[in-house]
């Protein structure tokens, strides 16, 4: 399916109220519609892209209705899974201010449509004014006659038992004469509930347009992701590590809790203009090179670089995976070396210069010699597209669910609304991650255009105040319709100034922050476990030694290793409703600069978490914390507890604002969760 | 036209980049249209409305314009009259963050399409790219090569001249072997110049729709309203008074400085069921009635009330007014009073009940029986349609350009977005006053489907905080973009509770904020000026003795008349044309909560008011106005002078924080001019 057709965007079709325009006296345009359908949520960009949404939950729509005058409306939702013609009805609750909302739940991965009717409701109208009426004693035979029409009306619109039942009604009330009786039959909740089954949808509205909702695995919306280098995970140092070593690291990751696997690219790797370590220009004989330089004569996109092993040995590491509970998710960096194999079959999607070579990856006047880029515009882009989904297609084959995109934002974004829409409509279950640190408009663009997940500029936000605006930017605008964040302490391009500079405790910070900010998040490790802080250089964000250019041999076992503290941050979000979602994520008033507050809640709200962290890394900080306890629902006459679920100490809180203390020597940051009622003398069946 | 067609709403064509979908080997559909458009503004609901501008404006257009990776891009904005097909191009600029604009003036009266292209610019690309080689002196002659090839494919697109002077430079930067040469020759300005001319949009990305702006005439922007019934105008007391005597009425009126004359109906009245005086059920003899019950056996909708003189009586009115440079906007009030000839020629287009009789108007359990309100679900729907458009047009011929609905909210939405598509197709400069004071959504429906100003909150809003709020939402919100307000000290309908009982300065105070707060605004005189304040009863908003149910004379010349101080206010509004548009207001902080600050500008920003507002009509208040000097381009260092436009004061500020102190027993506010620089001793000769 190529984009353009009616599922891979949203159509905007011509809406009903002005259906098929045409002069006035032609038989399709109806002006009798009088109900208005406006602002309805959630819509990304007018229906341009799909709202995203993940496997059982509830979709909750929101629209503007109203009509002209003072009559009484009735609306409905109706959704359906994208393409199918069973819709389903469920009936529209008002809210305040015109604002109606209902909702349906998506019980199946993939796309959903969906869209909104009102009419104005002529008995629900009758009946309002009638109740007033008799209230005033003011009701006349003449208003049950109009009253019997409107049900006569609607005995027609129904059938059998239904219908003999509303023409019965509807005679009593046209030959009634005793006022009491009529009162009677004409209120009876009977009537309205059986009429309120046969609307009056002659000239009823339709919004503009279906829009799309995609319905994403759990895992996009939570999951906690390890990205290591296959090669560095053989037990003894200097060699290259293969997918057996890999296998064996699994129960490692495990244990420390996550639920993802990320792999650097696994392919063949270029000779020509191969990197050396710490990325020097010239690679000495036996450097292993960058993964990411894809493509030798042993093949490219879809295979295995030899050291690792075969792609049998790849699929017993997935299942092995797959038997931890956790997902394979696999580096896609479209680029090629110059001994990829695409060079030669496909000089044509490469692009040449005047002097017969090929372009090499610039940014003037520095050169990348080792990665010829694809070239978008290419005459034949049709078929270097489609080979590019062959390669999704292949490692779906293999196993994978998950794709970690490298630089998305440096390839056309007509490609990538295409192939994602194409891979997903086989494959629901699968989802891509945008790793485009660039500009905030491409970055979102990603994401609407199909990435189910994001990286973001958190691993820069260090200060309370410009975490707070960004983690809400993304939590509490219209964008959290579309962008889903990957909260990431480290990757092997980025080991941030903090991490450098704060010691051991600037990782408890990040690590924190992550997990309990994000219900996604991801470190890349064991550097991160293992603190790993040494830049190649003062102002660099690189890694000394790193990874990218060479195999590193870790000592797990260290003792000063954060595995056991990951490890329980993740049985912590595991266990906690809250901290699986974004949504929920609010900011609270702390009187110290450095410590930052927040809390997040399970949707029914019966699971409270409060985070409370200390953000400078090398001094104990204190203050007072401010609760909305109403926004909260926490009792103001009661006691609460606040169990801190990373050290077991349980501290009794009494109002709004509570004191708390952070020392870095011995932890950054409370988890704490939030027990709202506890007993007091009168719960107890003593006190009776 | 009719609501449907292209003109009457903005269709959402297949976006470009994907246009046509069908196959992927099909030959529509282009994978390599590599920028993205998004967030185009103006923009009301999606395109589905247009934005609203009046004659001579520049429309601002921004969008943001992007393209994958590190190329430079070329955008431009399009601009026809719609349905023209005469496009103006205009070129776009970037401003930040993916940010693009650029602007078009609006000319004429009627409707712009406009819409947003972009590109890659791989000659921009290369010269960028070019000068930063040659700054690091890694230009190498390919360099120059792949220039030649650009400039070769721009001549190709160029003709004549430019084409030959093109592929001269191309020649020479093929085969140049000089470095300096070639640096001179590639870099040229003239080059740059020459291919900025022909750009290559073969894969250039449109945006998805054409959106539209409605240009309405200045004085739908700017305008200074009196309302006054024509019945009340006679000389002598008791009298009827005529058109004749409202001509005499008119310079009294042009004197204060208004430019609109809005009348109420001046249609024959109804007998049955005829209201009396101060509303009650039974009129007596000789009870006038309410010009709101439209219709007798006289004539209805087009025809004048016989008391107030004939229809060339009104047309000399029309003109005299006109001679004055003042608007006459007329009450269109689309309702019937049981005698009106639509009850009999049109029996249909009313709802008939069970019992033969007409439906008349009700609140239940209060029922107007002398108004039956049209059925807008009749059958016959498209000849009553026809038909109200027909009065509008008869007024228009009779000299009519303003047109003041009356609850335009009980009737049909489509009705309206329609009947003004319709007037406006042909007099585009015809707008129309909705006078709906309803719930918000609904008064914002009435703006996006055609109403060119509205009435709004505003004389319910006396409290620092609401004003400022809801003011603000007004001027500074996208809201602006269709809802034009209209800013009413008093209406027949509305005596509010602050006008009852703050004496003459509650009249001054509620004048000076809605002449300075709007730059529409209306009074209902001479109760206005005269200072009526009594209601109909305690609670009320409704006048004692209301002139919606008898002839009022009125002592124009009573001294404690506000006629100076409003002349003195209009003509302040005249000569100030930061006062003229609402959409520069801002709020300023002061420290007294009964002092209210603000500023509007002129759009060159020449021209700065700055109004200070005691809101307390009985006691004087006094404090601190704080001025954000930056954005109001005041400079730090020197003094200012603060003109004050009503006393003719002047005083002398320094910095952003300055002392004011209003007594309401002299006047409630200050309208200061501000003259940024005053001079100093090294601005005069001597110094020197």
């Amino acid at each position: 399916m190529m984009p353009g057709s009616t599922r891979a965007r949203a159509t905007k079709p011509e809406p009903l109220t002005h259906q098929n325009g045409g002069t006035m006296n032609g038989t399709q345009f109806e002006g009798r519609r009088r109900v208005v359908i406006e602002g309805i949520t959630p819509q990304v960009d007018g229906g341009r892209f799909p709202a995203k949404r993940t496997l059982g939950d509830q979709v909750r729509v929101e629209a503007d209705i109203f009509t002209d005058g003072h009559d009484a409306i009735g609306a409905v939702l109706l959704a359906r899974r994208e393409g199918s013609s069973d819709w389903t009805e469920i009936p529209m609750h008002p809210l305040v201010n015109d604002r109606w909302t209902a909702a349906f739940r998506v019980g199946e991965m993939g796309r959903y449509g969906f869209k909104v009717q009102g009419w104005v409701d002529p008995f629900e109208t009758w009946r309002r004014d009638l109740l007033k009426r008799i209230q005033a004693e003011s009701d006349a035979l003449v208003d049950y006659l109009i009253g019997a029409d409107l049900v006569t009306k609607a005995a027609a619109r129904a059938s059998g038992a239904d219908a003999t039942w509303l023409h019965e009604r509807a005679s009593v009330l046209r030959a009634g004469k005793d006022a009491k009786k009529l009162r009677t039959h004409a209120t009876d909740p009977m009537l309205h509930e059986l009429i309120q089954r046969y609307p009056d949808k002659s000239v009823a509205t339709e919004s503009d347009q279906e829009l799309s909702v995609v319905v994403d695995p759990v895992r996009a919306r939570f999951s906690s992701w390890y990205e290591f280098f296959p090669r560095s995970t053989a037990q003894e140092p200097g060699k290259h590590g293969t997918f057996a070593d890999c296998e064996k690291r699994l129960a490692y990751i495990a244990e420390m809790g996550f639920n993802v696997v990320y792999l650097p690219p696994i392919h063949p790797i270029g000779h020509t203009f191969r990197k050396g370590r710490n990325n020097v220009q010239e690679a000495q004989p036996g450097d292993c090179g960058s993964p990411w330089a894809i493509g030798s004569e042993e093949g490219g996109h879809k295979e295995i670089h030899h050291e690792l092993g075969t792609i049998r040995d790849f699929q017993r590491f997935v299942a092995k995976a797959r038997q931890l509970d956790m997902d394979v998710a696999l580096d896609v960096a479209f680029q090629a070396s110059p001994d990829h194999p695409y060079v030669r079959e496909h000089p044509s999607w490469f692009r040449k210069r005047p002097d017969g070579t090929i372009q090499y990856a610039e940014n003037p006047p520095k050169k990348y010699q080792d990665i010829y880029p694809f070239d978008f515009e290419t005459e034949d882009w049709r078929g270097m597209w489609e080979e590019m989904k062959g390669v999704f297609l292949y490692w779906i084959g293999m196993g994978v669910t998950i794709f970690r995109v490298d630089n998305p934002h440096t390839k056309a974004f007509p490609f990538w609304e295409w192939v994602i829409a194409e891979i997903k409509r086989d494959h629901p279950e699968v989802f891509f991650l945008a790793e485009a640190f660039t500009r905030p408009k491409i970055m979102y663009r990603l994401a609407k255009i199909g990435f189910g997940q994001s990286y973001t500029y958190f691993p820069w936000r260090n200060g309370k105040e410009e975490i707070a605006a960004y983690l809400t930017e993304l939590a509490q605008t219209p964008v959290r319709e579309f962008f889903r964040p990957n909260q990431w302490t480290n990757t092997p391009d980025i080991l941030t100034e903090f991490l450098q500079m704060g010691g051991r405790p600037a990782f408890v910070i990040r690590l924190l922050l992550a997990a309990t900010l994000g219900a996604n998040y991801g470190i890349y490790g064991p550097a991160f476990e293992l603190l790993e802080n040494r830049p190649i250089r003062h102002g660099s964000e690189e890694y000394l030694n790193s990874e990218k250019y060479e195999i590193r041999h870790w000592d797990l076992n260290r003792p000063e290793s954060l595995r056991q503290l990951i490890a329980q941050v993740n049985e912590i979000r595991n266990s906690n409703p809250a901290l699986q979602s974004d949504w929920s994520l609010k900011f609270h008033q702390t009187d110290n600069d450095q410590l930052l507050s927040y809390s997040k809640e399970s949707e029914d709200r019966s699971n409270l978490i409060l985070a409370v962290v200390n953000l400078d890394p090398h001094y104990t900080q204190a203050g007072h914390v401010t609760l909305p306890l109403d926004d909260l629902q926490i009792p103001h006459d009661r006691a609460y507890e606040a169990e801190d679920l990373l050290t077991g100490e349980r501290y009794l809180w009494h109002g709004p604002r509570n004191y708390v203390e952070l020392n870095p020597a011995r932890i950054s940051g409370h988890i704490l969760k939030i027990h709202r009622r506890l007993k007091v003398e009168t719960d107890f069946e003593y006190y009776l």
